[in-house]
């Protein structure tokens, strides 16, 4: 069993080797039969080595900023913030825990999009670097 | 103190609440000085009555089903599907909870990208019924 505070733990260490470009840490802190999915280009990545390799593929360096951390036993929830090529990507995340690694994970990564009139009498703007 | 359970609860009765369209129920779950924000289009509902206000006036009749919640204290994140229009939006929000009540909700709302063709030698193709 997971308490709160290890997968906590768990994800935190896994955004520093991934900002660190460590890979042999990603990789043991990812169950063998790890899958990540990423929804919204229906994308789905088997295994760690496939992971990495998205990963050291991707193209542009990146800072990366965790926003938040909300873990329950073996599952848990993150924001970060990637920037990366002179945008900020944000990337909100589902892990699921087995063994004390992460076995399964779920991306998603919202982009801006202009916000609508219908509702503009009912919302503030928020700044820059609120957003 | 709000023990994971209790969180989630609420989270679970609030999404039942919006499903419902239960703006009476909505608006008791809410904490007077709740704030919800949507970064992606920078847009900060401030007040219970305007998130309800935001709420009934979306255009169209939506489907809600809850896909997980995340609690760990005082705080949550959850995915949700929403059914709407003839498709179906996601729904990844993170909250603050306070004396039982919800007073602070981020919401993404992930659209759908093309798959880059770069990877697609590290990646599967999901199915529609999966992402």
């Amino acid at each position: 069993m997971m308490t709160d505070d290890q997968t906590r733990d768990l994800i935190e260490r896994f955004w520093r080797a991934i900002a660190a470009r460590d890979w042999e840490t990603v990789t043991d802190m990812l169950d063998p039969e790890f899958v990540c999915e990423w929804p919204q280009s229906r994308e789905r990545i088997r295994g760690r080595d496939h992971f990495v390799a998205v990963n050291r593929d991707y193209p542009g360096e990146w800072r990366i900023a965790v926003q938040r951390i909300i873990a329950e036993g073996a599952r848990a929830a993150s924001e970060v913030h990637v920037a990366i090529a002179g945008r900020v990507d944000v990337a909100v995340s589902f892990y699921e825990v087995r063994d004390g690694r992460i076995v399964r994970e779920i991306d998603y990564w919202p982009e801006s999009y202009p916000a609508p009139r219908w509702r503009a009498h009912l919302v503030e703007a928020m700044s820059d670097q609120e957003a």
